[in-house]
């Protein structure tokens, strides 16, 4: 299948909206996201970005159903870890349903690792729901490590109220 | 006892780098500690930097046995979730033994919180060592969740070789 990788702009906001939308459709999840075009395109492209993104596109004559073109995205943000160093965080990667099995998850991942090198990072880090077998495999097959499994390493969160309240002095 | 909390620059790095290497030692893992007091300096304190830290300090007439004023430290940078929008991440905390039970390591994370808080963030994340009880028990008492037992999310990285080999196109 005839399809390109590419930094998103702008522009795109609108396409990563909906796509994050049917991934947490699929993950059943959507009452968690708050996230709208306008807040991507503020986070994604202003001056400093929270975030940055690449878009996987087909051209025209091989459009989605629904008549997409625009049809997977990754979005991941620059890290660091204090014992290695620069590290690159792919926060989403996802493939509408009709186009998956055809290498665009691959080439996506593969364009945020070529991204990470460049900018001098020695390693790709994510989060995945171990209850998506096909999504761990996927990886594991890549040769990535489940550094929760193998290391003990939990991932934890405080928002809302508990942040605030943190953040007393 | 008498400590503050202020942002890090430059001249920092060579504590920092001491007291990571402590951490790793406390860890048990300093054969995996690549970075330098050099890399820090890099990494953290030229144009677009790939971390940001907060230090602890105590006057001159409660420094350490060794002698030392800069205490502790927490290493964070800007995330993003895209879902629930800006994130902080705290990517380090860390507080010389001699100087806990005092409140210092709670400062620490409070100050990240209220960084967060005001660069318009709705949540503070880490990961910790699910071995390391006593910690575990610090974040929780915080209010802070554990999205690895509550909700299955595991922790995956891909480095060296592996991520050359997912780069390649």
């Amino acid at each position: 299948m005839d399809f390109s990788i590419r930094a998103a702009n702008v522009d795109d906001c609108k396409d990563v909206a909906r796509m994050n939308m049917e991934l947490a459709e699929y993950e059943k999840v959507t009452e968690q996201v708050t996230i709208t075009q306008r807040d991507l395109e503020q986070d994604g492209f202003s001056k400093n970005p929270f975030f940055h993104c690449v878009i996987a596109e087909v051209p025209q004559q091989h459009k989605s159903k629904d008549g997409h073109t625009k049809i997977g995205f990754a979005l991941y943000f620059y890290s660091y870890s204090a014992w290695r160093g620069r590290a690159i965080y792919m926060e989403d990667l996802y493939v509408m349903p009709e186009f998956r099995g055809k290498g665009v998850g691959k080439a996506l991942m593969s364009k945020v690792a070529q991204l990470g090198l460049a900018a001098g990072c020695t390693q790709l880090n994510f989060t995945v729901l171990e209850t998506n077998r096909s999504s761990v495999d996927f990886y594991l097959r890549r040769g990535c490590s489940d550094v929760t499994s193998e290391m003990g390493y939990h991932f934890m969160s405080c928002c809302g109220d508990a942040m605030r309240q943190l953040a007393q002095p």
